[in-house]
């Protein structure tokens, strides 16, 4: 029995949802979308059939044939798309952000306790990228005792002029905002954000590289540097240090060379081909889990999480101070 | 439209097939099976519903709602399985080895050109390994110019007793004579045998380790270490030298360590982990390429060769001479 | 014509530093010692024969038999027993530190621009190593672009108990403190120090891990994680993110060992085994350099900028704030 | 008291040791030389000073200020050379070859003996190499037990048209041929040379590369290849396969880079450069050696094993076969 699936957004990442969820996962089948370019949601319907095309996404909520939600338009729209689902208690995955601010945040969580059951998922794919999972069966293993120190950088070989010095952590950093909490299993407490010198390579309404430094409740610190005009290639890297030992995020699978007097590997320069396959294993949980009715993925909680955190960031690349991340106490729903 | 599948042994592989054909992959459902220990098959049967339980192979290969068929019975019976299947026409994945003697395995070859359409894949998985894709990949891209000769390790902690000399061939080297002739797109030409001194972790049935030497008809020479009692990991070694630089085969994707004075990766200890989602890959390619009326992998010929290759390395093994690896002619149909 | 080398104080350093001088490198011989503990300069000077022993420094300094000296006493003396051999004009290696005062190296400074000619080199032996030689040769040449941030580590499997808080910086970062700024031909201007969560394997007196953040007048950033009872291993980690690319201090040579299901290489546990050649290499340097009457090692500049910069660390471990290294203006004589 | 030692062989290589004995190593000092080229060696003679310049060999083993000889002169006239310093009991090394052929290297062996005190050291200097050093330590260490196969390899970028097929032994391989047995603790009793595809970069005087396999008297088996024109570099392989364990010779130093999409290590391209260092550590220990009366470094008798294996190696380059190494058994005199 397929887990019937009404997708709200019909652009690039939701098309490519809908591609997983009817040829390439098991167990989903897309019965109904929606659009504000509503010939864009037609035309997707039109390549798989039996789609149903709505004019707004609460038709797609209330359709008694959706089962659940994937929710993959314009960001500042998901939380009310989010709210509506709970509020017919449908599953509903929502790429991030989950909501664009905090209280709208805070909302959701809200929403989801009052309900009684978890039903959001939030599409931080990280999670699912086989290199953190290995890396995060080791920090659970207890083979590096307690996690101390965390050195992370994240890399892209160049961005558009329109990406400006706050994206650093709204579409950059946020991901290891999220993936490092769940990696560590902490929450943030505090950010700094310190500004190297600058790259020739970007413009005055970027710097970059930065340095972002996160303190957890437990007092580990993140040392992450962000440099997405790197030039050299797209490149995560992750090192935890522990009590006993360190351990260090695998680098994608390459071939090693030696040609032209160099022993080399090489790096991507896409974080799509980086991150493609977790992306795969993301969606499949979720369907899986949702058949179970449950959330196993990022919840709402980690969606508020990201939000506040993400702020609490974008006002320490303007203060230069370290900045308070402050967060409601964790509901044991969400233990 | 799933492919209707018919699956010949329910054994622990058949098992695992139907499992992956059922719930794993896309676009395909087992729809009868049989096995010589019919409870067995019954109870696979049995898990899924579904499945129409035969008593004989030739009942699954009549039954019309079967569109393919998934031979993983005993090694000696598939060759007179595959040729039940192309009598009529239809499409058979056949687990390795596609027949236990080189006569076999040129008449299903012959049977198949008088078909007039491939229709037989056989089970050589290490083609789908993500590790040798991208190492043909580099190969075929001429970066490293025309190969001359191939460096490469088959290593596995230990073998049972039961194991003895012939089995480094037929049972170990057997995934390097399909998947380095792939690879290089060439063919066998010659085989050499050297026994070296000998591990005190083995038992006088079997010589351990081995060192095969293959020539090809462009003039490469692999030269393969065999060694099945090397205790420390289940160990894949490839390394491809050609004229302007040499590449080599990625080691599975683990966690690097610093600990206990040590910076470590973990070997594998089985070769079950090592090569699980090749499996995947092999059978989801099967079943698209099936759906296409199309073999994309290994063919019956490449089976054939197999053979032909594997007996003379025994012969070499026993007689310490270069052992000549006669093939008839490759088929225009193959190419 | 050897040099012939006066050597104030006979200690161990003292000691492995007169072995090298008359039994390892070319071109020197020690001529002349003293110690506070007499016996055990006689000691020493009675194992190679040819050296006279002097009851004080200042005969040591003043022996016309005497070229050159090599000061490795207490470190509270250095200072004044660097202005003697200033006095008389007389070319000396010192130990680390050259003062302990930044007001005492500022005088060594300006009593050997008065002088006229540079006399004094610094005993920081990393710029000697092969390693970070061959790092400095790549920033050099340009091909990772200009230095933007350092990730740098320096970790000890363990200290004893009375290794307290300031010594991360006076004897650990000290280091780092003057090789880093050689390597990227560059002066600090600022110091933070965050304290993460401490590991278990440290005392009350001992904050461990700590993260040293420098700031360098180009406005490059080195992260130095010091932490001193990391218990896998001694371990020093440089890697410098420059505008197009990154270039890491290569880890010490050894053997890549399969064993026991890890791939692996074996990490030093002792400093002295990691840096043993540097000090060949540093001596050797400063012979030569002293025949041809030059300083080519770490200047009296060099001793004075590590003076101010560990104080301003330590009051940094102590603030939490970012303190600002107020130095004076670089001398042209030490251009 | 510095060591006194005559030089036969002005040459380059022989200005590169008078370089090292009288300005880098401690404890020696070149008194005499000789050169078929005389002007060539008062050149030399005047560089340095306190040197006499003598018309013949002779003349330089005779005068009674030469304590120790070294031998750098054309291969063919080294036997009669270091024949004539035995027959005065003073200490020679000598560069390899050691003879050109194994009956003169026979005699060498049966004068020492007769002389009753081994004089006679081999210029093999791949015992001195720090990472065949630390091979060997591991290999003694019963950390992968014994010794089984070795895979190795010796790679130029390019070698110039005079060279041809049967010097891949005499001028390549031959290092191989000393170190190996060395690093094995064991001796070559057959070899056989396997020709594969040629490389388009050679020529038809020269079958590039080769695959050379030794057997050891323990039946060890070392696959070598040789690949003189492999384009990307110098690059030395040696990797020993034991029977619990692998050990493999370090790379040699270098940076490890993230530049332009790779992710790379230099390979060298020069032989000189990766073994620059064994040569200094080779005569060093010669000298120091030398002085204490004994030889520690490759025997005459070893001189004389290479010269055997080679003679077989090169015919078996041009028979196909495996041509047994047949050597006398080894005289308690060098156990």
């Amino acid at each position: 029995m397929s887990l019937k699936i009404g997708v709200i957004g019909t652009g690039a990442i939701g098309q490519e949802h809908i591609r997983r969820l009817n040829q390439k996962l098991v167990g989903s089948q897309v019965v109904a979308v929606t659009d504000i370019n509503l010939e864009g949601a037609q035309k997707v319907a039109d390549t798989y059939g039996n789609i149903t095309v709505y004019k707004t996404y609460q038709e797609v909520v209330a359709d008694p044939n959706v089962d659940a939600l994937v929710i993959t338009s314009w960001g500042p729209v998901h939380a009310e798309q989010v709210m509506a689902a709970i509020a017919v208690g449908k599953p509903v995955f929502v790429e991030k952000p989950m909501a664009t601010t905090a209280d709208d945040a805070r909302k959701i969580v809200d929403a989801e306790i009052a309900f009684g059951k978890k039903l959001v998922q939030v599409g931080f794919m990280r999670r699912y990228d086989a290199g953190y999972k290995l890396l995060k069966e080791v920090i659970d293993s207890g083979k590096i005792g307690e996690p101390l120190v965390l050195h992370c950088a994240h890399r892209n070989p160049t961005v558009p002029t329109s990406y400006v010095t706050y994206m650093a952590i709204n579409d950059t950093a946020i991901h290891e905002l999220d993936c490092l909490h769940w990696l560590i299993n902490d929450e943030w407490t505090s950010a700094q954000v310190i500004m190297p010198r600058a790259t020739k390579n970007t413009h005055d309404k970027l710097k970059d590289p930065q340095i972002l430094i996160l303190t957890s409740a437990k007092g580990v610190r993140v040392v992450l540097e962000i440099f997405v005009n790197c030039q050299y290639g797209y490149d995560i890297q992750c090192e935890v240090v522990g009590e006993t030992g360190i351990a260090k995020l695998p680098e994608p699978m390459s071939i090693e060379m030696r040609s032209q007097e160099k022993l080399s590997n090489t790096i991507l320069n896409d974080w799509k081909v980086r991150f493609i396959e977790s992306y795969d294993v993301e969606l499949q949980d979720w369907i899986d889990s949702t058949v179970k009715g449950e959330v196993n993925g990022p919840t709402a909680w980690d969606g508020y999480l990201a939000s506040v955190a993400s702020d609490a960031c974008v006002k320490a690349q303007e203060s230069g101070a370290i900045e308070p991340i402050v967060t409601a106490a964790r509901p044991t729903f969400y233990n």
